[in-house]
């Protein structure tokens, strides 16, 4: 049986006079795009364009919802209740439905932002939120969650879809979550680093935390991110290596997914 | 055969600690509401409460989207370029459907919001703009716009439905657009002057402008603005007087409207 | 040796098209307005409107800044560093300080807003960091802080002028903390409760705890919410309770305060 | 009798994880920084920041304020009253002074952004409102005002300090107006080029239109703008240019400015 996997990255962050990310040229190397949705970053010219480049490189599309926070970019915690969660990222998920439909194609997945994420993969109620948010827009949605995280027992506990994520550019600790960026080091720059984290995650469904010791994970998808200046030469590294080893790089849709 | 008519308010204004309009009051009354979709008011939470409180009364739903402009509530013009107000306006009704979505009812129309309804009733370009947004998001959308419009003109080239709006609560100049809100008196606040104004439109299709001057006017839809301390009882005057004439208050949807 | 005190308000938190409190009434009550400053409610319309009132009426102004979040009101806790909360609070003062040029009258006062003000009672690094603001942009600035709290070591640390204050319409814990608004009838809407508790806050510098504990509590000014319907009510009470007891109602400016 | 001038950028536009312009190195070669509020762009950090730098550098600064817009970057006309418009100006000027004093300097100019700089130049009604900020905040505020424009006009009117300003990488048209960019060419990218339309203005008091018109143009001050890929060549280029000649380059406050 031949092995494959997904390469997802975070797009459509800048807005008006804003640029940030290399969203084109990772659009050449990923097959699924986290689409920002104007809360956190991006905004509706963002959303289509990244849409449209998408469609015409057969990558996957989803929303990628953030905490309402621009000068923030999304990192910083916003204390809110649950139901507003859900219905925030309700928002976000429809608002990229429409520009998507301007390019024909569908939004197939979700992937909170920053803060929202980590608040997710942390707090069971918060990860459930999300969940309904996906169950009641489309409940085809594939939820992207931390793997190991209370937004892959959302997930499962919701009967939605789910894929299991892990990072190629980002150091673990010991329990399996990502290590702070605040952290010297734990952001991998290191192309053939990246490399050789994502195939033994593929290849041998493990992860190397900082410490040395060997974690087991099983992802479905691999996060590389597009805010550092090394991001496309690891996207290039990953990528290669994955041809390499005969691995298919597929989008999300393409992927056989838990529900 | 017997005579019917849509009565649309804009609702869900407020936000967050902001409290704006008699947003249930008039949803005893009318039998649309457009909803406003976070841009110049409202929110996910205000968008959802609207859109379940109008699926119990049968009311049927609509975007109002507004320039991105809480400080100036929408009523400023922001110069954009019209493929801008497009996608913008797509967005709008995205989030829209999402938190619909939640009471199992469709969006099923667009009426644009203050300052951009006057914009695309004098441009072609941004009333077109809008159309398309309808026309791409869900053809199936009606088209609320002024009567005799740039509006109504973009409609029908893009072989959309049309709903022709007149206003209970406005004072009309020659022309047959709305008198500026900035001239004392064009803002009609006597119950019994916007039950005849009403009465006038739908049985004669006629509106009589400040001057006195009689206008031909054809509508199908009958907006009664929610932000006057009397909207409660214009709204219930106008009902009144509709039941006692025999004239049916029925939703958008129900209304047969020009495509 | 006679008694005086000074009552605070929240004011300027509406904006543009949206109504929120009853300032223009509180204003013939209170001594010292807090103006919100753009971030959790107001605008510089708002805050030039308060500050011009207030200097007709004689009664002192100060910043009352909160995070940057019209969506929730300044009420939800967003995570930021300290240096980040010190530099928003002094980019706050300075925006009311040049909206108060034009009554010219000069900011007295500093008091933190909502979600703000419970962080820095709690957190001795942000109580400090909105005393850094008030040090740098102002040392004449006082800082009003809940009495017991962080934000009193913070100016006293600091050397600034503080002004310990209490609460007429809220309840209190044991610790002397403020109860949740979220816990049924910790809001006092009962004039004449709150007049008692101001009295016996005043006169005897003691507070009644909701359990009944009896704590002791030098205050300096007390606050009364604007937000709640019955704020005027008790407004009316509690300056006729001052005013019967033969206690002067002053600007901040003129009570003895420590430095 | 030694000929000097100013140079000055526009600066502080980027926020949070969004970097824009080349601040740190046109702060090499300018003597006044206009500092971007937050409004169209910039925060409290980039603020403090860029206030902390110019300090070192004896490099003096004004308030850069536009309209509040950030996904617009302040290039979008919002139509506004003057006195909101004059608030709006009070509002950021007062922003900046507050963080200013974190260097101990003073905020000594303001110039408007993008849109509101264009709407200023012609319209006098709104000249004016931001005449009457700067007269109110601060009456020694230097305003930076396009050569031949209502800003001048203001300025004059009310008695302000007025710099006149020119612009060393923009063509002009024969009205000595910056031509649109959006005409292709009209931003000069060429060092050498710019170096010419500097030394001409500053030597001959001439601006040279695209038409090949010679326009006589009195400039106290000249603009490098720093989102061209090409802002930091200019800069050297103009700046060398400069020195070659023997003009000196100085902070605005060391210009002999009318009043």
């Amino acid at each position: 049986m031949s092995l494959k996997i997904n390469l997802n990255a975070d797009m459509s962050e800048g807005f008006g006079a804003y640029d940030i990310g290399a969203d084109d040229a990772l659009l050449d190397y990923v097959t699924s795009a986290n689409v920002a949705c104007g809360f956190h970053g991006g905004d509706f010219r963002t959303m289509h364009r990244i849409a449209a480049r998408a469609a015409e490189k057969g990558v996957s599309i989803g929303a990628h919802p953030g905490y309402n926070d621009l000068w923030g970019f999304g990192r910083r915690r916003i204390v809110m209740a649950p139901k507003d969660v859900e219905l925030m990222v309700a928002y976000q998920i429809g608002a990229l439905q429409a520009l998507a439909a301007y390019s024909g194609i569908a939004v197939t997945h979700v992937k909170p932002h920053g803060a929202l994420n980590n608040v997710a993969a942390e707090d069971a109620d918060v990860a459930m939120a999300i969940g309904r948010a996906l169950k009641t827009v489309d409940p085809a949605l594939i939820y992207v969650a931390l793997a190991g995280s209370r937004m892959e027992q959302a997930a499962e506990t919701l009967g939605l879809t789910l894929a299991r994520e892990g990072f190629a550019d980002r150091q673990y600790d010991d329990a399996g979550n990502l290590a702070s960026r605040s952290i010297p080091g734990t952001v991998i720059t290191d192309p053939a680093k990246a490399r050789e984290q994502v195939l033994r995650m593929v290849q041998h469904g493990e992860i190397v935390a900082m410490s040395g010791k060997v974690i087991a994970a099983r992802v479905d998808t691999i996060c590389i991110h597009g805010d550092e200046p090394t991001a496309v030469a690891v996207a290039q590294a990953v990528t290669r290596g994955l041809a390499e080893a005969g691995i298919a790089n597929v989008p999300l849709t393409a992927m056989d997914l838990a529900r």
